[in-house]
């Protein structure tokens, strides 16, 4: 990656001074609603909307021309149409804008006309050096300095995962997923069009970002799969990178191609290319937002060698068949962790002495399980403990316990509760606070573990 | 089905005079339970406690003995280890109760002493000719007399999705994942070792039962698939039958017959005999949920054509992609729909006219969408319609706006909106209510689009 692009996108996550060129007063519009994103999101920096016709907006003054705005702009974000957009580029290239960030869509997903326009668009980016975020983007959003410019104003929780998305409405709907699974996100950038700051750029530039630990893309196409592949290579040895590709059925460049005019291409083509140059391959938004949570929160695992202890056997089969799928392994409790399950739970226990551990015979006392949970997890024969609950009304919920086990032993565990979101939210803030991901379905779990996995593997396939 | 069978299970499912023996008073215990949920469920008909040595659980007067309690008992549930529930189920005989629903685990799971036991438990209900739910069941549930057995106490809301689960905690967990989705239940039954009454007589008894529209099934193994699939193709005639099956990898015999001491066998000789008997085979917990759900809502689609109208390209992407390869056809719009838009939104609308229909183009009018949506209804090439929007702060959610066009039109409409739970609670009971599933992520509505037009398809090829 360019030094100059480096420095550019920084401008534009962490910008100081911005402009709202085509920011208005009727909530109807993508002006007014940016602009009340970034002032009701706290951002921390100075914005001017401007708008040559309106006094003042939401309470702000607001300039006439961006000529007008005192000081240098760090981003404009640019609300007009696609003509007028490419007019308001050119004025900011005049001015010194180091970044733009345009919405408008109608450039080349609509045709020969569009794409010309986008030329136009390119050229006057180029011109002043300029780095141009779009067209046709949701916006972007760097939870670090309270910067919500999108035209969805929202609020999320501060994490480590980042997210590059091609679609501004998968970008919201992975968003809300996190919203449900208490994920916290760190920055968003909806691509668009991708003119002329394509994905390989902003993967290199979230690659560098201290803020983020993971990256999450959902990619429709690309015209450079080969540098992305790369990029995505290099920062994977770093950090995971999560991808959701759309386009699996030969139909889909038909409808990929008037979104963002990109081809979706072979998606087992893509999956598996992608793969091997380190990237986790998700197969739907829950899948994507569970495998991120889950590799936000857990350290690398050593090796795949899963042990699961549950209070109910159907989950744990469910999981141990499906990580057996993706190339985690069962193994069999060693001799020693048999002998200590004993010490605790009797000489001849109630319950088959293997791995999954179902402890459902023993009753249900949550000391009990916090202890299993400790000797599972001093079996040198397993790295990485996913512990299986259900919501019970007079029981209550093993997290303190389970906290307690895996601070003792240091390796990564899973919790997974059957319950509804209500049911388990308290104790979900509990164990994630704690850096122990809480899902409410096996299959869920299972992406978090097999995500985990794969870049254990990967980082211990690249490093010295 | 035997006739006696089903008025067995009738007996079971709608008792009106029941004893939990074993009843007691510590919440830790099954006994205590089991006693609570049905007597705070709201049970309506009779529930005598049973324990040789308590007064009064919960304000309720014990009986000693079974022979104490008055009257006939139709379902005698109980809670008692794997050794006394042998002795108390030939007292019930003795009395001629009419069913027992068996708890206690430690029967073939757990090896050769467990198997001989399970042998004699087996021949006492045989001898009485008595149904035996179980053993190691978690219990069932009656929405319809607000009969709630289980050791799990909770309430859920009213509704004609059954769930027949060979696991509590599969079963637990998509209990909970209703919860989650707005979809009502009407019967569960956790069929345990499935001793005397099989997956195929629960599945007979279902289909003929009036307050079930829609069956899901949570398998791990099964001694009898043939004759499951049998029934199921009989059943999935009438309703629709959508199964979770463990055991795909090659090793999950191993995990799973010390579970319910029956073997997974082949995943994929299951899903596809399973499936060409009219099962709809889902993925996961999230999965068959959301395929449930959707079928219990919606009439089902005259064929396999299916419209997206959509404020957000990305997830209609993801969704053509999806349906495609699942069987559906995404056709073009016809001629007089391509007018009937343009009336709409003007002769050279910024909206590439082909489906899926993406109207971001159009700014955010709630009216606008419902007009479109009723234009694609209106197309004769089209039997279903998918609405995509996304929570906006400000702009709303266009419900009222989709089900006033599915009144007009009479087709089955799916929604999904990208937000977070909370975000649509109230538009999704709102537009579920009116018959239309609302999801929040575009696999979810796959998900329930893919089963519908698989039930539809299959309800086509058998009816005259």
């Amino acid at each position: 990656m360019q030094e100059k692009v480096f420095e550019h996108l920084s401008s534009v996550f962490y910008p100081e001074r911005v402009a709202v060129i085509g920011a208005t007063d009727s909530p109807d519009r993508v002006g007014f609603n940016v602009f009340q994103s970034i002032l009701e999101g706290g951002f921390t920096g100075r914005v001017y909307p401007v708008h040559p016709r309106h006094e003042s907006i939401l309470g702000q003054p607001v300039y006439k021309s961006i000529g007008e705005v005192p000081g240098p702009v760090d981003l404009a974000v640019i609300c007009l149409n696609q003509h007028a957009t490419v007019q308001a580029v050119e004025s900011c290239g005049r001015l010194g804008v180091k970044g733009v960030l345009c919405h408008a869509g109608g450039y080349r997903e609509m045709g020969d006309e569009g794409r010309e326009l986008e030329m136009r668009l390119i050229a006057t980016a180029q011109k002043y050096a300029m780095v141009l975020v779009g067209p046709n983007s949701l916006g972007l959003i760097n939870n670090e300095g309270n910067f919500y410019s999108t035209f969805y104003p929202l609020q999320i929780p501060k994490g480590s995962v980042s997210l590059i998305s091609q679609s501004g409405g998968m970008g919201l709907t992975i968003i809300h997923k996190a919203l449900d699974e208490g994920m916290g996100i760190n920055k968003f950038i909806g691509v668009g069009n991708c003119s002329t700051v394509g994905f390989a750029d902003y993967l290199e530039y979230l690659g560098e970002d201290s803020g983020t630990s993971v990256i999450a893309v959902f990619m429709e196409g690309t015209a450079d799969a080969r540098r992305f592949a790369l990029a995505a290579e290099k920062v994977a040895a770093k950090k995971p990178v999560v991808l959701l590709k759309a386009g699996r059925s030969p139909v889909s460049d038909y409808f990929t191609v008037t979104h963002t005019g990109s081809a979706a291409g072979s998606y087992r083509l893509y999956r598996d290319i992608f793969s091997q140059f380190g990237v986790y391959m998700a197969d739907s938004a829950h899948d994507l937002v569970a495998a991120c949570k889950g590799l936000s929160l857990l350290a690398p695992a050593r090796s795949n060698r899963i042990g699961i202890l549950t209070h109910t056997a159907g989950p744990s089969i469910v999981m141990a068949d499906q990580l057996s799928e993706k190339g985690c392994v069962i193994p069999p409790l060693q001799e020693s962790t048999i002998s200590r399950v004993k010490e605790i739970i009797g000489e001849d226990p109630p319950v088959v002495l293997k791995n999954p551990l179902d402890a459902a015979g023993l009753g249900f006392a949550r000391e009990t399980f916090g202890w299993l949970a400790g000797a599972m997890l001093e079996d040198p024969g397993i790295d990485l403990l996913v512990a299986v609950y259900c919501l019970h009304k007079n029981w209550g919920l093993p997290s303190r316990e389970i906290i307690e086990a895996q601070r003792q032993y240091g390796k990564p565990v899973v919790a997974c509760y059957a319950s509804h979101w209500e049911g388990c939210r308290d104790d979900r803030n509990i164990l994630q606070n704690a850096g122990i991901p809480l899902y409410t379905t096996p299959e869920d779990a299972c992406a978090a573990v097999a995500a985990l996995v794969h870049h254990s593997k990967r980082g211990g396939r690249i490093r010295p």
